[in-house]
């Protein structure tokens, strides 16, 4: 996904300096987050896997020190020695150009290398990394750092999917116990449902920034790029998502039971799962809803927004409701000169990431949930993958998907951009995901 | 998926018998086309139901019989009494609105009624009808009208299916026995590829005319539309399909077993399924390949068109050549002013529809192979599904689907347009479907 | 199967045309059996599979026929020329001898050769048998006649299956149609049930007469034999299979919901395929049940033998009932003295195959219901398959089935014996099986 | 399967205190077994599960725990308060007449408890029996001292289960690590193979010491009775299991391709899972084998037993060679006088346990491999499970498995009896079972 040629900054040599020691910085607090999400889980909890799309905690952990080990410390530090050989097959995800690897189904039956084991692999790459970063020639440091700003930001991406699997395999443990308890977050209500329209016509999306920089800060995944036009016709955008509130009207409506309101495969897939209501949700005897949080089972809160929906449940509620899901163009541009606040050095955590600034536009637009878009999820017109393995990253995927836009309350700081496409198949709903409302102005 | 209000043109009541002798006419000739695909059919030929998406002959004969019962003939005439009440459970496809139906999987466990009583079935729905159209009064031929235009384009819709079905029917027979036998067709090289420029820009593609109008010709499926705009960047596209003489190349330069040319779940496909070929193909021990036609078993001729190919297949095709599959705006805006040759009344199977007039674009648009273009298959904006049973027809399935365009060896006569909007999973390979490579100008 | 050295009677060359007389008339009665029992059925009806174990009847047809033209005709008649070499392939079961097969599950998938030309196959075989029978040589008769024996029993067998699979394939259809109309049978009420006592000791059971004779009636089926001893403590036998009234009380009190009455496999099976009755039994709105039988859906006779009941099943029932199921040593046993009435010239089909003689032990041991034991299907002591394809009958089957004995009301005349041997896996329910209680003395 | 009236011995007042003494050694003996065996394992390895037959080694310990707490602490300590009361659902393995519990194969899904915490789980229970047993009246000594018994010796069952589930948790990682380094055997050269013969006649098996008395030496299970006759034909048994060297000559005469050697489910079990040699066995480059062992990767010991077959494997064996399996009674007639030597104190594991005395007949019985039987497993004559939910033991599984004798290298000290009958399903691998031939005298 990195298309070099993209780096186009100037790389003097005076500014390496400090470059390097920026981005030593970036790695050291990108790697110590990781760490501090496994920290409230036991050897047990890191090792366990309860569907083929959860991986471990510690394969997450052992799998994005690896990208470090396979892209970098392998092809640029010729003394570099791996601290198993074995690791390689153990912790590559998906790359075929890197060879056979352990099958994803089978990443939970793997006990050893253990946490502990694990943990001394990140050791070992981080000060490989450390000394490759501090010490090699300036050619090399051009080439490298472009890679370790992708793996950074490829380790955010897992540090996502470190607290969405962990919530899945503890939800498969009947005693739902708690990731971390935390202290009710004090409910205030909802605030009311607006609209928001815009003008349509000509815009463009997407960004330019296709590449990693020389820097944490200057990235884009390719497939977030080109920047391209698009015709829009008018349209609205609600002020805020989804709520769990205006969801339960939807459950209490019969939506789950209302095959008018489905898209066909969202109708089978209702059918054989089951489904009656929002993954992690269970019907108390009072009649009211709990669901599993990461801090433990609690109350359902009426005023926050509804997660864990798949792209079929987003869809159905937005017929239900007589509007539709906005296309990844509206809600880029509804999102134009608003951007989310916070960077790469908080360590905000499971306080929403709010946008900067005074915002006269749609609110909570990053930081809550995911929210689906109608759109498939394709490469944007003029988009090439790059060759060779970091290729694989993005456009194998370009199928069966829809986007999602924004960001969630479990995406680590600094990862959230108005231009990031998240995608997911329609059926998955163990990711923090929501929706926005549109419609036809 | 029909949206009346769209029928706008004006019905003087001394039009409306030409109106109804017309439709009477066509009436007679889509059914009587359905019954000739069936006569070099056995009885056990239309019985059988080989996979999940095939269904038998006979079932074809009977739903599309069905639908004007369900559609029309319940609801338009008071007097009207089935041939057998329980065909109503039997023969509903997918109409969730419609009420239980008999489970698509087991379609083939259906020996009675048999292939002679269905034909009785036919009759019965053929004479309900032509006396109602001929006899009813104008306000309700007004109503009945559309829905008989859209019950004719429906029919052909099927006898596509009929062949795509009984072609997979007849290749799970060890015997590979034919269809119809038919002499082979002289072969003549296939025209150099050339590349044709377009400019890009705002442009507009669907069509406005969606829904049936009170004739056969003045008809459009409501996903054809709205006529909406869009901006394209400048493209080229190939003069012709790709064939299977290129298509063997790739196979050749190991098409099949490098993975960087598929997509993720393309690559899963072809290593499940065992994929090293096209749907049909077979090694021959002289290291040549014969394929299972409808008028038998053939080497395979390098000339034509590259056919029974998933959207998979396509797609690693095209990174192969280094170019890309066609957006469907780019298809249509590439195809204005070309339009298919031959209408309801001819009676060209199996020979190419070719496209009228002299033409100085891109060649075999339509007739040949169904063209699998990178756009997903969505709603246009605007799009709205209609209420009741009837709009259950196209919306309910976008999702996970591709477009195709173009129409092929199979589709009847006068069944295709330029706007017309087909639509396959990517793994689909047994519809006559092919590509053509386009590229960024 | 066939244990050649065991056709002991001497062949005087005086003899041999009355035997060859003799085995052609058995020849015709057997094979003009099968025919009869496809007369009721079309085309279509004869064409479909709807489950892997279901055959098509059809396939019945082809498959007898192709056994003789396997084992005799190819081998023991060097002019013998094939109608269709390719039947070779389509009709072998599961010869792996004989080289490679069509799919078992893929039997359905067959609509060529059509019924007509099946009728054609068996046609050519009836004429090149009778020649074949009529013409060979002295020495060659001795070797050939064993082995049409074994196909006439070979046949019978799947003039069962014909009756089974057909109304299997016909409850599929939701319309229930009848395999054949028959009037309603006079319904008496059951006799009482009473116990007969059984001393045990050492006994003898099964029969030496394994291997095919010179004649129809001197066959046995290797897996009958060798006749060997066996210690039996003192037991006692119900006097007649339970009832379908008796079978009632056990579903009323709650049979089917208690696990403490099932094996668990049993009870696995009952969860996962909700089995909540007998097969082809429904719960009518007015709280009884009707089944459907050959002759249509009608009301579940109280007085007759409980039908289509799982080894599962039965078992459970036993338990319920406070006894157990009788070993297939005490049936043979206690059915000492007891022959079924009837031969190979009856046509009694549906008129059960009352004892023969006064009887003063067990009644309805013969041709109501096959009755599962409690006796896995192992070889008995000494027992060895044959070598060869021949040797596949039986012996590679004895592992995860139960036997049944006596025979039911679709077993072929002549084809009961006291020694015979049926067996399926302990979940099969679409045979006529039932069950008689046995307990310990 | 306890049935207490066979508790005969007498109990009197003066004797129960040393009974107490001895119960509450054997006691704290077989749990702190358990225990060691988990020494070698980390907090990870004791939590995965690697198939629905294997279950966590966390599991074993806490389900072995369970037993003490459902069926004697609950009903028999009134003061008794559990550690954690939902462990009673997560830890039931089967006994439906408990209540609800964790589906198997999601035991591998449960982090929480920890190994900590079902070691202190453990403890508790420990001191709640010790306390139970010390100070109970003697009327409920009597009985609960069977259960204890029962307790007991159910742990055993699992200890062995501990070694083959964790060899199989292993083998899922592609580092195949050890459960233990341990030195290699020093291997001697197989003995020669010899016969026994054995003049058959009237035989009586089993054993009336079904129950368990008042200690661990005095039990036996239900299944294991009731004793009874048994008519055997003269028969020879092999002095020896088939080692490793004879199965590597079964191999490459190619016997893992002839489907001719195999049952027919057999047969498709090699096709489907791709057997080509005993389960763990993986092909060199040099052409050799070598298997996984509990102490690591090793070489194949030409001279030790043949280990890790299924059923069909062993029957195929024998069917190859020309012989065929024992029955269980031909095996425990054999057997007869001779008694496994060691006892519950002995911690000789990984060491045969050897029979006791000078042997002049069959070697290796006990301790080396189960030996698969040719034997059905079904209840003896005059069986009956006992009432309630601990005649849910053995009863309910007699149905598609065959029965193995003697015991492994891994059955703990004291565990192995003449009459013990081991049972598994025909498929069945990761058990150390073997196989030694018999034949017709």
């Amino acid at each position: 996904m990195v298309i070099v040629s993209n780096v186009q900054q100037k790389v003097t040599p005076a500014g390496i300096v400090p470059a390097r020691q920026s981005l030593i910085e970036q790695f050291r607090v990108v790697r110590g987050w990781s760490e501090r999400l496994a920290e409230p889980l036991s050897a047990e909890d890191q090792t366990i896997q309860t569907m083929p799309d959860v991986s471990p905690t510690k394969w997450h952990l052992a799998h994005t020190s690896w990208f470090f080990e396979a892209f970098i410390l392998k092809p640029h530090q010729p003394d570099y020695l791996p601290l198993d050989p074995r690791f390689h097959y153990l912790f590559n995800s998906y790359y075929e150009a890197l060879g056979e690897r352990h099958p994803r189904p089978r990443r939970g039956f793997i006990s050893r290398p253990g946490r502990d084991e694990v943990v001394a692999f990140r050791r070992h790459i981080d000060e490989a990394m450390a000394a490759l970063v501090a010490d090699c020639d300036d050619r090399t440091f051009e080439s490298v750092a472009p890679l370790v700003v992708l793996g950074l930001h490829h380790e955010q991406q897992h540090q996502e999917l470190i607290l969405t699997d962990i919530k899945h395999v503890l939800s498969c443990n009947p005693l739902w116990p708690a990731y971390k308890q935390t202290p009710p977050a004090a409910t205030t209500g909802a605030a009311p449902l607006r609209w928001h329209e815009f003008e349509g016509g000509l815009a463009e999306i997407g960004s330019d920034r296709t590449g990693p920089g020389m820097g944490y800060d200057e990235f884009g995944f390719d497939n977030e790029g080109p920047r391209h036009k698009v015709w829009l016709e008018p349209f609205r955008l609600a002020s805020r998502p989804v709520t769990n509130g205006e969801f339960l009207e939807f459950i209490e409506d019969g939506g789950y039971r209302r095959h008018e309101l489905w898209l066909s495969d969202g109708w089978a897939t209702v059918n054989a799962e089951g489904w009656t209501a929002p993954m992690y949700w269970q019907r108390r005897d009072d009649g009211g809803f709990d669901h599993l949080t990461l801090g433990g089972r609690a109350p359902v809160d009426p005023a926050a927004p509804a997660c864990h929906l798949s792209f079929y449940e987003a869809a159905a509620y937005a017929n239900w409701a007589g509007k539709r899901l906005p296309s990844e163009a509206e809600w880029e541009v509804a999102a134009e000169g608003i951007e989310p606040a916070g960077n790469l050095l908080d360590s905000g955590h499971f306080r929403p990431v709010a946008a900067s600034g005074t915002v006269d536009g749609p609110a909570q637009l990053y930081g809550d949930v995911w929210e689906w878009t109608g759109s498939a999820y394709l490469g944007y017109p003029g988009f090439r993958a790059a060759a060779g393995a970091v290729g694989e990253y993005n456009g194998k995927f370009m199928c069966n998907q829809f986007v999602l836009r924004g960001g969630s309350c479990a995406t680590p700081p600094g990862h959230i951009r108005r231009s990031y496409r998240n995608f997911f198949p329609p059926n998955a709903r163990w990711q923090f995901s929501g929706l926005r409302l549109a419609d036809d102005a």
